[in-house]
C-alpha cells in the first residue's frame, strides 16, 4: 500500500538527485518515508537518498518496493507548476502508479525491481578531512576545472589549513584554494584524491547552488558529498570513487 | 488595391494560426478584412481565418487575392517590436508586397495563387457536443498525452456530464476529466473521437493560453476548435479529421 | 612585466571585439594600455583596438607582446560575474598568464607571437562620407538584409542627403533609408559599396546596441566602423574590404 501527496518541487528535486547517476531505480516505500540507493553502471558513483514522510503533505506506506523509470517520472512531475501538489497512489494488482495533478491522471507502468541493477552497499569509511562548502562554490570549481581537464583533484592542505581543487590540462591549469574563512566549516586531515570530472559534473547538476555540502575526503579515497533536501526533511549522500593518479 | 497598417502583434498571431498547418496560403483581401482558408497536404487539418478591417490601424482593399510564403512573412513581421506598426502595400504591377517597419522597407515577392493548393470547403457539421475550455487547459492535456502516445481521444460523457481526454501508450496512460465547474461551458451530447496528436500539437501552438476555445465534438467525427484573435476582431476555426479507432 | 586588474565586463567586451574576426591574436602590453591589431585569414576584415590603462582598476606593463587563444581567454572571463574583477599577471619565465577571479586561479599557456598571423597595416583612407548611427539601427539593417541576401550595399545619397542600406535577394529586397534626423550625424559625399554580409554580421555582434558607430564610406571603397569601449577609455576600428559589384 502506498498513497502520498507531495509538492511538485520536492518530488522533482528528489528525482533529479538520483537521475543524474542512473536511468532506473528501486524506491523503498518505508513507513517513515522513501529510500533510494543506486550505483551507476560503471560502479564509480553511488547515491543514497532518504526522504522523510514529513516532506510530504500526506504519506501512507507499509514497506513496499517499486521500480521506476526516472526520466518518465520526471517528465510527469514536470507537468506540474512549482507550487502544485502531486498525488501518488500504487495499484498493487496492476503494478502501476497512478499520478494525479489537478484533474490530470497519469498511469505509469512500474518496472520489476528484480530487473533493476542491485542496490550498492555504501562502505562505511572513516575519512580524515571534512569540508563544508556552499553549493555555488563547488559549482564554480567544477565549471572551471571542466575548461582544462576531464579529471579534478580535491584535497586538504594540513599545514596551510585550506581546501583546494586542482585541474591540470595539457597546457592550462586551474587551481582554487578556500580557507576556513571562505568555507562554512573545515576539519583538516591528510586528503588528496583525483576524480572523474564527468561524474562530479553530474552530481553538481543535482546540488542546489545555495545548499551546504559536507564533503568527506581522504588520500586516494572516495569522496562523500552530503546535502539536505526538502528543508532538511530529506538527505542525499553521493559517493564517488577516486581515479588512479597517473603521475 | 491593398494598403493597410497593422500592429506587429496582430499580424504575427494571424500568420502563426495558419503557418502551423501550411507553408504557403492564399489571402483574400476583402473590403471588410482578410480571409484565409487552407488545408494541410494530407487533408487532415483545416484552418478558416477571418481578420476584420477593424483589427487594423487602417485598411483599404477591394477584393484582391494574393499568395504568400508564410514563414518569410513571419520572419519580416518578427523584425518589428511588439508595439510597432507594420505598413503593407500591394504593388499590382510587379505582384510584390511592400512592407515597411519604421524606415525599413522589405519587398516580398508574392506567389501565384494558382500554384497554391486549393482552398478547402469546410463541411457544415452539426456536432452534438460543445465544450468551452481555456487554452491553458487544452495545452496541459495535449502535452500530457504527448508523453505517452501519438494519438489522443477527446470525448464527452453524457451521464457524468464531463469532458475527457484520453491517451493510451504502450505502457502508460493519460486521462483528464473536466466537469462543468472546470470548463467555461459544456453542452453534453454523445461524443468520442480519436485524433492525431501531431496535428493537435500544431494547432495548440497557435492557440493563446488565455483564449476561450469552443470545441465541437461528435462520435467518430471531426473536431472543430474555434477561438478569437485580435480582441475579438478576428476569428480562427480549426477542423481536424478523426483517426480510425483501432480497438 | 605585466600585471593588471580589470572588470569582467570590460575584458569580455574587449575580447569579443577581436574574436569575431580571428581565433588568436597578439596583444601589445604597452605602458599606456593594450593594443591589438588583427586581420581575418581572407584579408577582408581588420580590427584595430586600443584599451587605455585608465580602463583598468590597476595596470602595470612595460611594452611586452603576448599571443593568446581568444576563445580560451573568453571562457575564463566568462567564469566571472559581471561586476567581478579579474587579475592578470604574466609569468615571463614560463610564458604563462596567471588569471585570478576571487580565489580561482587559472594558468593560461600563451602562444608564441611569431606563430600568429602578421598584424595588418591599416591603410590611411580619406573617405568622402561619414555617417554616425546608433548600434541598434545598424543591427536592424544587418538582420533585415540577412533575410534576403548574403551581401549588403551601404551608401550615401548626396542629393537626398541620406544614408541607405540595400540588399537584393533572388526574389525579395530590403531597403533602409536614414536621413539626418534619424542619424546622430551625417556628412554627405559620394559613397556606395557592396560588402559581404557574413563579415558585417560578425562585426555587428561585437558592437553594443547603444553605441554610437561612426561609419566612413566611399565609392567601391572599404568601410571603416569606429566605436568606443569601456566608457570611452577604449576604441575599436573595424575595416571591411568591399566586394566587387556584380551588376
Amino acid at each position: 500500500m502506498f498513497k502520498a501527496i507531495i509538492s511538485a518541487d520536492t518530488l522533482r528535486t528528489t528525482l533529479d538527485a538520483v537521475s543524474v547517476l542512473v536511468d532506473e531505480c528501486k524506491i523503498h516505500l518505508n513507513e517513515d518515508g522513501l529510500a533510494i540507493r543506486a550505483v551507476d553502471p560503471a560502479n564509480v558513483g553511488m547515491v543514497d537518498l532518504e526522504l522523510s514522510s514529513d516532506a510530504f503533505e500526506s504519506y501512507d506506506a507499509d514497506g513496499g518496493l517499486i521500480g521506476v523509470n526516472l526520466s518518465r517520472l520526471e517528465d510527469i512531475a514536470g507537468m506540474a507548476d512549482a507550487g502544485q501538489l502531486i498525488h501518488l497512489e500504487l495499484d498493487e494488482e496492476t503494478r502501476k502508479l497512478h499520478i494525479q495533478i489537478e484533474g490530470l491522471e497519469y498511469t505509469l507502468a512500474l518496472i520489476d525491481p528484480d530487473s533493476i541493477r542491485q542496490e550498492p552497499d555504501l562502505p562505511d569509511l572513516d575519512l580524515p578531512a571534512t569540508v563544508v562548502i556552499e553549493g555555488g562554490d563547488l559549482d564554480r570549481a567544477v565549471r572551471a576545472a571542466d575548461m582544462v581537464s576531464d579529471h579534478i583533484a580535491l584535497g586538504v592542505d594540513d599545514t596551510s589549513e585550506l581546501f583546494y581543487v586542482d585541474a591540470e590540462g595539457d597546457t592550462d591549469d586551474v587551481h582554487l584554494e578556500l580557507d576556513a574563512d571562505d568555507l562554512i566549516d573545515l576539519e583538516v586531515g591528510p586528503a588528496h584524491s583525483l576524480f572523474s570530472l564527468d561524474y562530479l559534473k553530474d552530481m553538481n547538476k543535482a546540488i542546489p547552488k545555495d545548499a551546504e555540502i559536507t564533503a568527506e575526503l581522504g588520500e586516494e579515497f572516495p569522496v562523500k558529498l552530503h546535502f539536505d533536501l526538502a528543508e532538511g526533511q530529506g538527505s542525499v549522500t553521493y559517493m564517488l570513487a577516486p581515479r588512479i593518479q597517473s603521475d
